[in-house]
């Protein structure tokens, strides 16, 4: 019986293509097989983009569709899907890269492709390569720490109320929000009653040729944000 | 007027040398000079350790004290006396690479370094690149996710009384305990108490050969853990 292959799960950064480490980089590179989340509209999805610069020709480049949906039957569906398509080249010993943005451990697709292959294929092997994940590299284009010291830092993936942002901010000295896009408007209200607005930033597509950094967001009530948004707040000390 | 030479804060991952990423290396290796926490007793310390094998010849070292206390005064002397024997190099028009462990925004020393630098010498420019933080890196080395869908994620830098943790894992679904071997055996107890113990992990040197891992934390009450350990607790979905 042959061996399987390994899928990698190979973090690529925030967008600018030597953000990638050296670790994920060699095993990128000697993968037979290159998988990314296939782009909508037929156009290269960011993986794919920022992945695009390390690729030998004689590579094959395995787009895997993920919708973008939250219905959990039809998202299963695209997992096993994915997973039969990768599982064709580890069941012949070929290793497969899985690149995905930001760092692979970090909200990323690279996990239910992972847990989706080792369910249908316990003998599979998964091998995750950490990488530069949004709120580290927010920070350093801001030119400001994320954190020191004793602060504690809260991460929310999305705002589903500002009522959420009122309980996280009475714990934690750093907050980031990433999607904020969607709810930009609601939080700005909030961080202004609060006087939160000098501290606070926007990054927008971070490390990208294309990157906007809004500090001081005061003047800022209404900025119409890209999907690729951050936002950090930090607090004051309260005592 | 010679123009000042580029302090760079260079993220080194938190072990394993590759994992410094591409760009990183390329600033690490152009810089004349490279600067890094000096160890303690006269022993490299890590992050001279990580950085060693990407080192040219004849790229000076610089060791620099910053002391292990928390009375300001002192800490900022030695700030002051950092930036003094970096400035020699910048102002002469040389770059200096500081380097340090995990993320260089993420609770790193080159905060100070770069904040004093700049107070004393506004031209000065400070440029970061960003890298592999510890929580990427311990969930990487596990082959758990450290966060999918919608969850938040909490990192509490140290835990100063179990009662902080009580009201993290009041909000969070996911907690990072980083510097946890301190308070442990509490931490142990309290998750116990929760029966969230076979959902947290703690990893010892994450990515270093003398890597440990423990997951299931149910018969382990008292861990005698080294510095660089941290617990990741999930929490399971409340509703």
């Amino acid at each position: 019986m042959i061996q399987p292959g390994v899928l990698y799960g190979i973090s690529l950064g925030v967008g600018d293509p030597e953000l990638i480490t050296l670790k994920g980089l060699r095993l990128l590179q000697q993968a037979s097989v290159v998988a990314f989340p296939a782009g909508m509209r037929d156009k290269p999805g960011m993986a794919e983009q920022i992945v695009s610069p390390w690729l030998r020709t004689e590579q094959q480049k395995l787009p895997l569709r993920f919708p973008y949906v939250r219905e959990e039957s039809i998202l299963i569906r695209a997992w096993k899907e994915a997973v039969a398509r990768v599982w064709q080249y580890l069941k012949k010993g070929q290793d497969v890269a899985f690149v995905s943005i930001g760092d692979t451990s970090f909200y990323s697709t690279f996990t239910y492709l992972a847990q989706t292959l080792l369910q249908l294929h316990p003998q599979a092997v998964v091998q995750t390569v950490p990488g530069v994940c949004s709120p580290m590299a927010a920070a350093a284009v801001l030119g400001v720490p994320l954190t020191v010291g004793s602060q504690r830092l809260a991460i929310l993936p999305a705002l589903y109320c500002v009522k959420e942002l009122e309980a996280v901010l009475e714990w934690a000295d750093v907050a980031v929000l990433m999607k904020v896009s969607f709810v930009y408007q609601q939080v700005w209200q909030f961080l202004s009653q609060r006087q939160l607005l000098e501290a606070s930033w926007v990054v927008e597509r971070a490390t990208l040729p294309n990157q906007t950094i809004y500090r001081d967001l005061r003047a800022r009530p209404d900025l119409k944000l890209s999907y690729f948004s951050l936002l950090i707040v930090q607090c004051p000390p309260c005592q």
